[in-house]
C-alpha cells in the first residue's frame, strides 16, 4: 500500500462542495471516480478543507491510500485526462503512511474576492461576489484588526449546537487590498471554522460601505452571537489558496 | 432619431461570434435582442470588429439609431438587466449622428493570452491557449519585430479570394510579456486582416518552441502566401481591448 498526496485547482461554481453526497456533482466525488477508473479501487479520499457549495480552490490538499503502483506523474497525467475542466491535479506525490492532509493541516491561506464597479464584468461570472457602490478599504482594514489573534469566533461562524470542537481559533494576519475594480481579502489562519471567512468578509463590507463602524466589529465579535453577524458572502468569491504542513510562524 | 453608441464586454466561449447568424446565438443577436424588448424597434447594430466565434471583449464598440428617448445610464441598466452574464455594456453614450463605429475606427488593441503550463487551470478553461512545454520569449519577440510597420500580411490572414480591401496593413507595436504561467501578446495597429492576429500568434509560438527560427518569419511574410503559415491559434484567448476613434500615434 502507498499513501498519495494530491494537489488540486477547481473552479467549484458547478459542485455542491468537496465533500461526497449521493447523486450530487462534488469535487470529492469526481475525484473518487477518476481513481476508480485508474486504479480499480474505491478509495477514501480525505480533503484538508471541505468547501462549501460554489467555493474554489488552487491549492486543495487530498490523500488517499491505494495498490497500485503507477507511478506520480502519470497517475496526475491520467487524473486530468478523465477529470473534468473545472478539476485539475497540479500535483502528486508518495508520502508517508501516516500523513492524513485533514489532520496533519497546520494553517490556511483563503483569498476572498470582490468586483467592485457599476457593472458586472463578463469574465468575473462566478469568480467573485459583485458589489455595487463605493467600498472603503481603509475603514475595513481598521475593523478587521480586530479579529487578528486568538479569538472566540462564535459570532462570526455558522452557528452550530451540535459543534464538538472549540469555537477558539487563531487568525495570523488579514490583508485587504484593492487594485483596479478587484477588492482581494488574504486571511492566513491556523483553522477556520465553517463560514468563518465568509461572515468576516461580508461583516467587513457592512463596514466598507458605511452600514456599521470599525468599532462594532469587536462589539460584534465580543457578543459570541452569530445573530450580531446576520451577513454571508457569496461562496463565489472563496478561494482556498494553500494549506500549510508547518507550523505557521 | 439618436444615434448610441456602446461599449461591451463579453466572453466569447458560448457565442457564434458577433455578427448576427439565423439560429446561431451571437453577440449582436443578443444585443439586437435586448435593444428590442427595450425600444420595440429593430435596429441595425454596427460593430467594430466582427469578432469570430470564440473570441472576447473588453471593449467592443458598436452604435444604432434609435427613436427612444430613454437617457444614457438607465439604457445600459436595463440592456444590463436583459443580456445573460457574459455580455455586459459598461458604457451608453449620445453621439453624433454621422458617427460609425466601424468606419471611424482608427486603431484597435487586442491582447492574446497563452497559458503555459503542464497541467491546465480551470480558471483558464476557454480564457486563454493551453500550451505545454517550453515558450521561449525572447525569441519571440525577435521574430515579432519582422512584422512591425507597414506590410503586405497576406501570408498572415485567412486565404481570400473574394478580398474587396488590401491586404496592406500597419502593425505600431507587439509587446510580448511572461507572468507567472500566461504569456501575454499585446497588438496595436490601426485595422487587422481577418485571422491576422491568431495566425501571428501561432506562428511566433512555432518560434517560441524553436520549431521554426525568427529570421523565418521575414520570409514567411515576404511570400504572402498563408500556406508558409498554416498556423491558427484557438480564439479563446484573444481578445478585443479597445477600439481607437482618434489617429494613432
Amino acid at each position: 500500500m502507498r499513501n498519495v498526496r494530491l494537489t488540486i485547482e477547481y473552479d467549484g461554481s458547478n459542485y455542491f462542495g468537496w465533500q461526497v453526497q449521493e447523486n450530487l456533482p462534488t469535487i470529492q466525488g469526481k475525484l473518487k471516480e477518476a481513481i476508480r477508473t485508474i486504479t480499480g479501487e474505491d478509495v477514501k479520499i480525505t480533503g484538508a478543507s471541505r468547501t462549501d457549495a460554489g467555493v474554489h480552490a488552487l491549492g486543495q490538499v487530498a490523500n488517499f491510500l491505494t495498490g497500485s503502483n503507477m507511478d506520480c506523474s502519470r497517475m496526475r497525467r491520467a487524473l486530468n485526462a478523465l477529470l473534468p475542466h473545472d478539476i485539475k491535479v497540479t500535483n502528486v506525490e508518495d508520502v508517508e503512511m501516516d500523513f492524513d492532509s485533514r489532520r496533519n493541516a497546520r494553517g490556511k491561506l483563503y483569498l476572498y474576492r470582490i468586483f467592485n464597479r457599476d457593472t458586472p464584468s463578463p469574465f468575473e461570472y462566478r469568480r467573485s461576489w459583485f458589489i455595487r457602490g463605493e467600498v472603503d478599504v481603509e475603514s475595513m482594514r481598521r475593523a478587521s484588526r480586530y479579529l487578528i489573534g486568538t479569538h472566540d469566533f462564535s459570532a462570526f461562524s455558522k452557528s452550530d449546537r451540535k459543534r464538538k470542537t472549540t469555537p477558539i481559533r487563531t487568525i495570523k494576519s488579514i490583508d485587504i487590498e484593492r487594485k483596479g475594480n478587484v477588492i482581494t481579502f488574504s486571511f492566513l489562519g491556523e483553522s477556520f471554522l465553517r463560514h468563518m471567512v465568509r461572515v468576516i468578509v461580508a461583516t467587513l463590507v457592512e463596514v466598507g460601505m458605511g452600514r456599521l463602524n470599525p468599532e462594532d466589529v469587536k462589539v460584534i465579535l465580543s457578543s459570541k452571537d452569530r445573530r450580531f453577524a446576520p451577513f454571508l458572502a457569496k461562496p463565489y468569491g472563496l478561494y482556498l489558496v494553500k494549506v500549510f504542513y508547518e507550523k505557521l510562524p
